[in-house]
């Protein structure tokens, strides 16, 4: 099997974002565990505790304090339509490294005025983000700008591996992890580390059914052609596999379940209802997989990350009518 | 002035509850400052991300672990409608400690349902709050049990003085705190803290329009008789003045203000679209008084508490619409 990352990558990135994130809580909730049923002991991961309310901004620190001072100071470059961007926005006005984030036109005004709000110069270019990408590579030649890729960045899974050291330290018991699968970088992460320190413990995949370039690559067995995303998830509306991480999720992945936007919204109440935390649909993705697992996943102790609670008020308001 | 609680209480409590509590993030958000306007740098003490979502954990573990051996093997009980009881069942899961909490006939399920899941006895007694004060009573005297006063308990108010030594670890520039008062334990703790610790920082409190007992005899000088409150800040809707803490909120607040549930929601509104967090209406109440003083504290660093986040699907819908 393939590990992008290693374990000394890992506790390095571990090192060099320390000083900037406090660990964030992983609680069981008897309520939330009656509402799954079956016996499953049910840990939460609140990555939505983190600044900016998203575990990206662990990726976005420990790739960018990973630069060497001349990439620092000349400044760093990154397309997004969302939490990486933000990440990437409050990572540089921590450790004082100009950004700049390429979205396309049509982005979520909330999510552009956000990352504006943390310091970074933001640029719309083209209709998706395909263009977007495009603009960030020319940024990278003409300003010379270091491009920080939300998912095929070694020091970005790093900083994702970060979560699983982190629940391991926290966690007793723990038979499987069910993770929402975008580009992948937390289950990416996951594998790695439980190669090492916990190979007992399964990692299993989920994508929205609007989304699902990566699970139907994985049933493949190799990369699929892309379609374009749609779903209400859209931390995890990626239309592709990445190369960094797609062979671990291949032969890693004990499992990987499709579920739809109304399993989505179903997740998101019963997380609200049960933690009182605000989470965003790619953060309901987890449970909706777990519940989706639920058979199999019988009197286990399973992980599920509640990834950020990026969410906005209509959408909430859908979520809950 | 009066101060309930010293600055050792205060430090020993830290040492007790450290165990089982992580510290609680202190942010400032940006688009919250230009929400609020006037210079004012705002300062959120995220205290929505204890576990029970509210401060008042803090309180419970400080009183409970203050407890000789002969005590936590009998038990302890409390009468509450709320947060207080969720704070009592929770900290005798973790210490081991059996718990009774008396509520009243027709509390909220939702808060019953949590307080019976952390595994504490729940006893439904009389109408309203002082009947549930009596049956607590007669089961200190019949059964051996140790009442925990939500207020007037010297290592309740030493657990939540511990609020303020962390905000002050954390906080650089500190000019004003905004606290919403119910019984009034975190006004209190930081006014006892400030007075050696920072003199120089001014405390405000705030009261909704439907429950200003506080307020009212505040303004009076002395306490002044009781009426039924009715406010959507149930967390904060109490109906009288409490002897451990009215001293030190007469002679320590620099201001106090009344609030309606209108200002209330509004400042809900506010914090969950620019900080992405679940808040509870008494959460919402110090955002709420800081709007109604931001001419006295124009150009100040502020802080204010979310101080919790328990919500229940229906009020969080009244609130969004």
């Amino acid at each position: 099997m393939t590990f992008p990352v290693s374990l000394d990558d890992a506790l390095m990135a571990r090192d060099r974002i320390a000083p900037y994130l406090m660990p964030t809580a992983l609680r069981n909730y008897r309520e939330l565990d009656d509402a799954v049923g079956n016996g499953i002991h049910v840990l939460v991961k609140h990555e939505n505790h983190q600044p900016i309310n998203s575990f990206k901004i662990r990726n976005a620190l420990s790739a960018m304090s990973a630069l060497p001072a001349e990439h620092r100071a000349r400044g760093i470059v990154g397309a997004t339509r969302g939490n990486h961007g933000l990440g990437l926005a409050h990572a540089g006005a921590v450790l004082g490294i100009p950004v700049t984030v390429v979205v396309p036109f049509g982005n979520n005004p909330d999510k552009n005025s956000g990352m504006h709000a943390l310091g970074a110069r933001l640029i719309e270019s083209g209709n998706d983000y395909d263009t977007a990408v495009l603009e960030a590579d020319r940024l990278c030649r003409d300003e010379g700008l270091t491009l920080i890729h939300s998912t095929n960045n070694r020091d970005v899974l790093a900083g994702a591996a970060t979560m699983t050291l982190e629940i391991l330290d926290q966690a007793g018991e723990l038979d499987s992890m069910v993770f929402a699968v975008g580009g992948g970088s937390q289950a990416t992460g996951a594998i790695s580390m439980l190669s090492v320190l916990r190979p007992d413990v399964r990692v299993y995949g989920v994508q929205a059914e609007g989304a699902s370039a990566c699970y139907e690559s994985w049933k493949a067995g190799s990369p699929v052609s892309r379609r374009a995303p749609n779903t209400i998830a859209d931390g995890i509306a990626t239309g592709d596999t990445y190369e960094m991480t797609f062979p671990t999720l291949r032969d890693g992945l004990e499992g990987f379940v499709l579920v739809s936007d109304n399993d989505v919204m179903d997740a998101m109440r019963i997380l609200m209802k049960h933690t009182h935390n605000l989470v965003e649909p790619a953060g309901g993705a987890g449970l909706a997989g777990l519940l989706k697992l639920r058979e199999e996943l019988t009197g286990q102790t399973v992980c599920i990350v509640i990834s950020g609670s990026n969410i906005d008020t209509p959408t909430l308001k859908r979520v809950l009518s």
